[in-house]
């Protein structure tokens, strides 16, 4: 079977809605740190809520990409990690957005340049 | 200055946002084949609405990825193709497309296992 993104119905579609999602991006690049408990994932995706953050945490590890453990601590708690797909994934997405971050002075420019056109 | 996507205030947060949202990444892709026009661009972007398509290329050509051209044609036609900055931009979401379509098969099965462990 041949998967293509760009057929609204193919599978895949949704597998990178997941991942490209506004907050999938930050938490597969935020894991890609280190596996983490719930809260402390939270302090590294600055800005995500806790409801959006477990629900892109779900879509994830149903998709493979990421894997739960619930730790028999007292009290229990719950540890988020990587699995190989979520890893060679993130690794992806972290060169992006190493692109994007060092692209951010071209794109402030284009940006000031199409506002000041704007203005005109 | 230093440009970080993961602290929420930082202005390449909103840049990555553009470019990853639901109709970013396929709207970039889908312009790496090709200058396009409008309608022809949507039909590659299956299932995105004219509204969004609009919104996407307008967010995507202030941001400088985008290059917008009015044709002088009888009815005038508008012309939409990648910048250089948005040529370097699409390649690291194509391969980034490439790896998550060929990674289908082992998401497919994660999802069914995680299916399975959930019905019973």
């Amino acid at each position: 079977m041949k998967f293509d993104v760009f057929a609204k119905d193919c599978p895949s579609r949704a597998v990178l809605d997941h991942l490209t999602g506004r907050w999938g991006v930050l938490t597969l690049a935020g894991l890609r740190k280190g596996p983490a408990r719930f809260n402390a994932l939270r302090r590294r995706v600055d800005g995500v809520s806790e409801k959006m953050l477990a629900q892109t945490l779900q879509a994830l590890e149903r998709d493979g990409f990421v894997r739960r453990e619930v730790l028999a601590a007292m009290p229990p708690s719950v540890n988020y990690s990587l699995t190989e797909l979520g890893e060679s994934t993130a690794d992806h997405l972290l060169a992006f957005i190493d692109h994007v971050q060092a692209r951010m002075p071209a794109v402030l420019d284009a940006r000031a340049s199409a506002d000041a056109a704007q203005a005109r």
